[in-house]
């Protein structure tokens, strides 16, 4: 199986409202809600691809409830998510039907107590020595050492067991000294680690720092590759207008199928991209378009090389 | 014990931020939740005063049990909410710290089906023959029919327990007609069910169309109060400033209170208007200041007389 971590998972509540004006009251005309957080959306789209997938972090309340009631109804996702006291965050989308803008206020998450974590690191071990591959992504719960993800890169490489690091902030920048097998930052994160703003040289940049090799997400220009192996450009047919929530997470979720599958690298990006373009067409944020990456998937156009031995 | 009444439970989530901006991202700094809905907050408010109270209305889904959650731990108040499907609603109050103004977003609350319905009518009737008075309060939420508190009025005085009613709009011209013992519009839902907004001449008509007292909630001017043994006004010692959240909920706690303890008239108005002030003047929504209470409740103006019989 492969094994996704989110330490600071969410429920994703989106309201939709035929028009958001400040200090005003509004009755919300639709609810819908999904579990949330980087790690379970990578989970639900390695499922939808075929994958067996577990996923761990932390849960806990009234808000973790709901959010394990709905993953009970993920075909494909086995739980196995760790109880803290604090409660799961949520997070409110409210989309103004008429404008289509989106309005994001987002919960702070549980407050992790040092017990609470060793037993996530306990968990985590345990988990590990089943799984042909480990992403671990999005932000950090207040309470969670500032290290963590480092630490459980470290973990995952003494086992052997391939490593991606999703994160952002000082969390990505000790988690890429620990030597991930890949990050994929997106622009302002690789501009935050390197100090550049010119993606190929952030990239390289990134690599040594220690990350094996480095996916720079280009948000609709695609993807730049780097590892040991070469160097590659992935770029999707054409811009397509849609919801990017979640992009993002397909890119990691095509990333860590194609690692696990042992697909050639442009093979790899270019289902990611493929992927990620989906996830913008699909009319629910976080969602893929199946048919859409069925077509898209042969029109990447991946350029490049292979490094010469 | 007093039972209270409340179709459409909600849990009322209040959340700080440092400036709410429409489509961009919000971390919320600071977030509360309690029991809401207007019956639970008249029974919190019953409790604080030394009354035992049950409370009943639909709940359901993770956000009922949520609301049952917190209830477990509010002394003095018994459950007795009654199952359904559909999820409880959620309110949400977005306090923008800067500016101190609230933006309010409600879910609609859950569809009720038929059967459903018939289940609260059995629990109601089972629940009534040890009540010393009901409250029916709120809104109701989808699926139950518009005729529901004009049904639950009947069953109430069939069986000679006193009733009070403050709902709004077709709900509330309905039960009025099946002639509740006491309502408490304010100036607005009197106005809609009269056609009059002149607050005396829409009380009197509102006791013609079949409540046996009106109490209209005139906000910080007090109370207008006419029944079959006079007509009274209330006014409190002079303009507080705070937060009305949950004012006009103390008034019914202070009026059913009254009539429990079978108060004069004047003294149930005096409380009714005291409570409502303390409210106003507590620093969270719908809590009321205990301090201020026992301070204001002697110095509320209750001018008026009684009739000649």
């Amino acid at each position: 199986m492969i094994l996704t971590v989110t330490l600071n998972t969410a429920l994703d509540i989106t309201y939709r409202v035929p028009s958001l004006r400040p200090h005003t009251s509004h009755r919300v005309t639709e609810v819908t809600e999904r579990p949330g957080g980087k790690g379970l959306n990578v989970a639900r789209v390695l499922a939808a691809l075929g994958h067996e997938v577990t996923v761990t972090g932390f849960v806990g309340g009234a808000t973790g409830r709901a959010l394990q009631d709905h993953l009970t109804s993920t075909p494909g996702v086995v739980d196995a998510l760790v109880p803290v006291t604090g409660p799961t965050r949520r997070t409110i989308a409210v989309v103004d039907t008429t404008t289509g803008d989106t309005t994001q206020l987002n919960e702070p998450g549980p407050l992790v107590s040092p017990a609470e974590w060793r037993a996530f690191q306990d968990a985590y071990e345990d988990l590990l020595p089943a799984a042909s591959a480990v992403a671990l992504c999005g932000s950090l719960p207040p309470g969670v050492p500032v290290g963590a993800y480092a630490q459980l890169v470290r973990t995952a490489r003494s086992l052997s067991i391939p490593v991606i690091l999703d994160t952002s902030g000082e969390p990505l920048r000790r988690g890429v000294a620990a030597r991930p097998d890949l990050v994929k930052p997106n622009t302002d994160e690789l501009a935050e680690l390197t100090g550049s703003h010119e993606p190929l040289q952030a990239t390289r940049d990134a690599r040594r720092r220690g990350a094996h090799a480095v996916v720079a997400s280009l948000g609709a220009e695609g993807l730049l590759a780097l590892n040991a192996e070469g160097h590659w450009r992935a770029t999707p047919p054409g811009p397509v207008e849609g919801n990017p929530t979640g992009a993002g997470d397909s890119v990691v979720a095509g990333l860590l199928s194609g690692l696990v599958e042992n697909l050639p690298w442009p093979e790899r990006l270019a289902r990611a991209v493929a992927l990620s373009t989906a996830t913008v067409l699909a009319p629910a944020a976080g969602e893929f378009d199946g048919r859409a990456y069925d077509e898209l998937v042969g029109r990447v156009t991946v350029t490049g090389e292979a490094s010469v031995a």
